[in-house]
């Protein structure tokens, strides 16, 4: 049986982080939304008047009659089921958490450009999101990458994973981490690239799954734009850097 | 063996959320910052070089080997060895989904305070705290908390709960977030609360409970303050209600 997976069309957002878990697990699924009628069908179980328990946004992901909601809880229940996590309690929770941290970074992205109010257009926050994004370009951004950078450097199992030896789902996420900053925020990647090797080899490294590079390759990816959670603005990236001038 | 909670000193923040349910659970713990020498326990742990699954941040719980980072991620443990989730799966990912929603309203009402950057004092970012808050006493809190009063109402196994039949840990952080807005944006609860009389039924359960009852009027109990998530700033909470002079 398929699984049906309810997001946004249209946008990469949160959904992504599930698309890139069903793709490595080579699950069968139905991306509800992209087809026709299927917003319709999405906003029927967001507003379901019969449904006991409903879900309070998408993503939310349906398999016969379970339906689980919050990016990081599907990604639980996928990742034991499809050998996206360790096996053992500890590794379990730990690999949660990551993603749950993960999820906070998600949150500190997105209201870069919407400091105040998710239902007000940037355009009516831009001053604000300049002073949000002066300080996530600073502080919050270098801060995060810098905690997985250390996390890949101490996993004694293996190189190139967040979490034990093998692909996890927060590898996934990772991944999607730095493929998104490098699409919103150009400039600070590139400074904070060369001082961060083992992320951006997690990167490369589920960019190269076989399963993955298929996905990218394929029209399942949507693009990169500005409507969803990684946006290019690049009045809030960091500045330019000026050539110094040798005297 | 006693669990040992790491969380701030001299603040309820999202380590309440953690002590609600150890001491649901009745649970031996000690709470490590609070104890002499502990904060700077804590920071050991948190920069330790030597350990391989460091935290991002507190709170985190520590249980002889096993250190568990993230609120969610701490009850979906504690609410599985402590009877305060579902036995079968779909209950527990349900649970869990609703506790990462919480957290989602947590992080949401930290913002109201701080919209531009956790690092800023309130008092340089009022302005922008005034905007955000405005959308939230307007749309984000009534949108949450018409969610939780919905799941209580469908939920068919009982009154009074968030899931299932029993005291679960979503209850408990859900009487914490009833209380905290209460001291945070006291005009807007009052609005609210008589449209929500469900929640505040989970609420006024929570609080009767023995243990919980025990635990409030204990010295374990921080006051809420200034200091922690849920903040009262009267110019942030909505505006005094004028009497409608008749004519």
């Amino acid at each position: 049986m398929a699984y049906e997976l309810y997001y946004w069309a249209g946008i990469q957002g949160r959904g992504e982080f599930v698309r890139l878990a069903l793709e490595a697990a080579g699950a069968e699924y139905v991306d509800v939304a992209r087809q026709s009628g299927g917003e319709q069908a999405m906003m029927r179980l967001l507003t379901s008047e019969g449904g006991e328990r409903v879900p309070f946004a998408p993503p939310f992901l349906k398999l016969a009659d379970l339906l689980i909601g919050q990016t990081a809880n599907i990604l639980l229940y996928l990742g034991a089921r499809h050998a996206l996590a360790p096996a053992d309690e500890a590794g379990r929770l730990w690999a949660h958490q990551l993603q749950l941290t993960i999820a906070d970074f998600v949150d500190e992205i997105h209201d870069t450009h919407h400091p105040i109010a998710g239902s007000l257009y940037y355009e009516d926050q831009r001053e604000e999101a300049k002073a949000r994004a002066a300080d996530f370009v600073k502080s919050r951004a270098p801060k995060y990458l810098g905690y997985f950078e250390r996390v890949v450097e101490r996993n004694n199992a293996a190189k190139g994973h967040l979490v034990g030896a093998e692909l996890t789902y927060p590898d996934l996420s990772l991944f999607q981490i730095v493929a998104g900053l490098r699409y919103a925020f150009p400039r600070m990647m590139e400074r904070l690239e060369a001082s961060h090797p083992r992320i951006v080899d997690v990167h490369d490294r589920v960019a190269a799954h076989p399963r993955i590079a298929a996905y990218l390759a394929s029209d399942r990816r949507i693009a990169f734009n500005r409507y969803g959670v990684f946006r290019h603005y690049p009045e809030l990236d960091e500045a330019k850097r000026r050539r110094t001038i040798k005297q």
